[in-house]
C-alpha cells in the first residue's frame, strides 16, 4: 500500500521513490531504526540496494525523510481546519480526529516521528544526523503548537479546564498518538470500526483536557 | 541514588546488586537495550565487568532483573490499595496517583519496562531472552489487570463512561505512564512541585475515562 500520496502524473521517480519510502517505514516500526539495515528494506521492495542508494544516500537519509514525509501528511491533513470559523474546542476536535486517523492510517510513518524523537532526545546519533533530527524535531513543535494554540483559545473560551498548558500538550499528545503503540488492523476491519476507535480516542483527550459538552460514544 | 529499596540488615550482596541494577537502568534510559554495554554500566559504576559479572549473566539477564524490579515496586506500591472498602473510582484514583508517582521516582526502570514490552512486541531477541519477556510481560498485564478491574466496577457503579474497556485500559496507561517520557527533574524541585504534575496526570486520565465529581487542580 503506498501511503505517502502521489498525484496523477507525477514523474515515476516520485512514486517509486515513494515505494521505497513505505517500505523503509514498514522495516523500521518493525524492528526499530538500530536493527534496520537497507538490507532489510531492499528484500521487503524485492529490489536491489542500489535502486534504493539512487534515491537515498543512507539508512538515516532514508530515517529522516520519512520523519519529514510523516509530517508534511499531517500538517496536510489538519491545514484545511486551522482557520475555520468555530469556537476553538470545535477547531480542535476536528484536528484531534484528523491527526489519530493519521496516527492509524500512517502508522509506521509515525512510529519513525517517535523513535526520530526518542533518538533526537538521546542524542546517540552522529553530527550530521543530529542537526537533520533538530531540524526535524523543530517542524514537529510547529505542528505540536497548532494544537496548543487551540487549547489556549478554548481555556480561554471557558470550553476547556485544566492547569499546565504544557503537561496538557504532553498529555493530549501521548493519548492521540497512543494508537501507533496498540492499534493493530483486524481482518474485515470497517470504515465505521476505524471511526469508532477514532472516536474513542478523541473522546478520552478532550476529556482529559476538561472538554465541555462531549458526546461519549 | 538506590531506587530498588534494599531493607536494613538486608546482606551486603543485596545492595551491590542493586547498586548495579540501578546504574545499568540508568544507561537503558538514556541510549536503549542496544546501545548500552556492560562497560557503559561498568564505567558509569566506576567498576570493573567482572563485578557485575559476578552478580548479572549477561546483558539480556540485567535487563531483565530490571524489568522485573520494576513491576515487583509497582506491585508493592498499589498492594494496600486494591482491597480498599470504597467505591471503585476512590481506589482506582488512588492506585492512579501511587502509579504515576512510580513512573516519575523509579522512571529508569519504568523506562526498561516499557522497552521490553516493545522488545516483545518485535520479536527482536533471542529464543531464550523471548521466554523471559514472556513471562515479564505476563506479569506486568496482571498488574494491568489490577486497574482494569476498578475500572470496570467504576463503570457498572455510574462512576466512569466509556466504551470499551481494552481501548479505555490502553489510553488510561498511555496518559499514567506518559512522564516517563517528558518528564525532566528541575533543580530545587519540591515534593510539592511532584505532587502537582501527579496530580495533572491522574486527573487528565480521569477526565478522560468520564469520571465523575472529579476535582480538577
Amino acid at each position: 500500500m503506498v501511503l505517502a500520496e502521489v498525484g496523477v502524473g507525477e514523474p515515476v521517480t516520485e512514486r517509486a521513490r515513494v515505494e521505497i519510502l513505505d517500505a523503509a517505514a514498514a522495516c523500521f516500526m518493525e524492528r526499530g531504526y538500530a536493527a534496520t539495515s537497507i538490507d532489510d528494506v531492499a528484500r521487503r521492495l524485492r529490489a536491489t540496494k542500489g535502486r534504493i542508494y539512487h534515491h537515498f544516500s543512507s539508512k538515516a537519509d532514508l530515517f529522516a525523510q520519512i520523519f519529514r514525509t510523516g509530517m508534511d501528511m499531517n500538517f496536510a491533513a489538519i491545514e484545511p481546519l486551522r482557520s475555520l470559523d468555530e469556537p476553538a474546542i470545535a477547531i480542535w476536535t476536528k484536528m484531534a480526529h484528523t491527526h489519530v486517523r493519521q496516527m492509524i492510517v500512517t502508522r509506521a510513518y509515525q512510529r519513525v516521528v517517535w523513535e526520530g524523537v526518542e533518538m533526537h532526545l538521546r542524542g546517540a546519533t552522529t553530527p550530521e544526523q543530529r542537526s537533520q533530527l533538530n531540524e526535524l524535531v523543530e517542524y514537529r513543535s510547529q505542528y505540536s503548537s497548532v494544537f496548543r494554540l487551540q487549547m489556549a483559545r478554548a481555556r480561554d473560551q471557558g470550553d476547556m479546564h485544566f492547569a499546565d498548558l504544557s503537561i496538557a500538550n504532553q498529555m493530549m499528545f501521548m493519548a492521540l498518538n497512543s494508537p501507533i503503540f496498540w492499534y493493530k488492523p483486524r481482518p474485515r476491519e470497517s470504515a465505521q470500526d476505524i471511526d469508532n476507535i477514532v472516536d474513542q480516542v478523541v473522546a478520552f483527550a478532550r476529556g482529559g483536557l476538561g472538554g465541555k459538552d462531549r458526546e461519549r460514544p
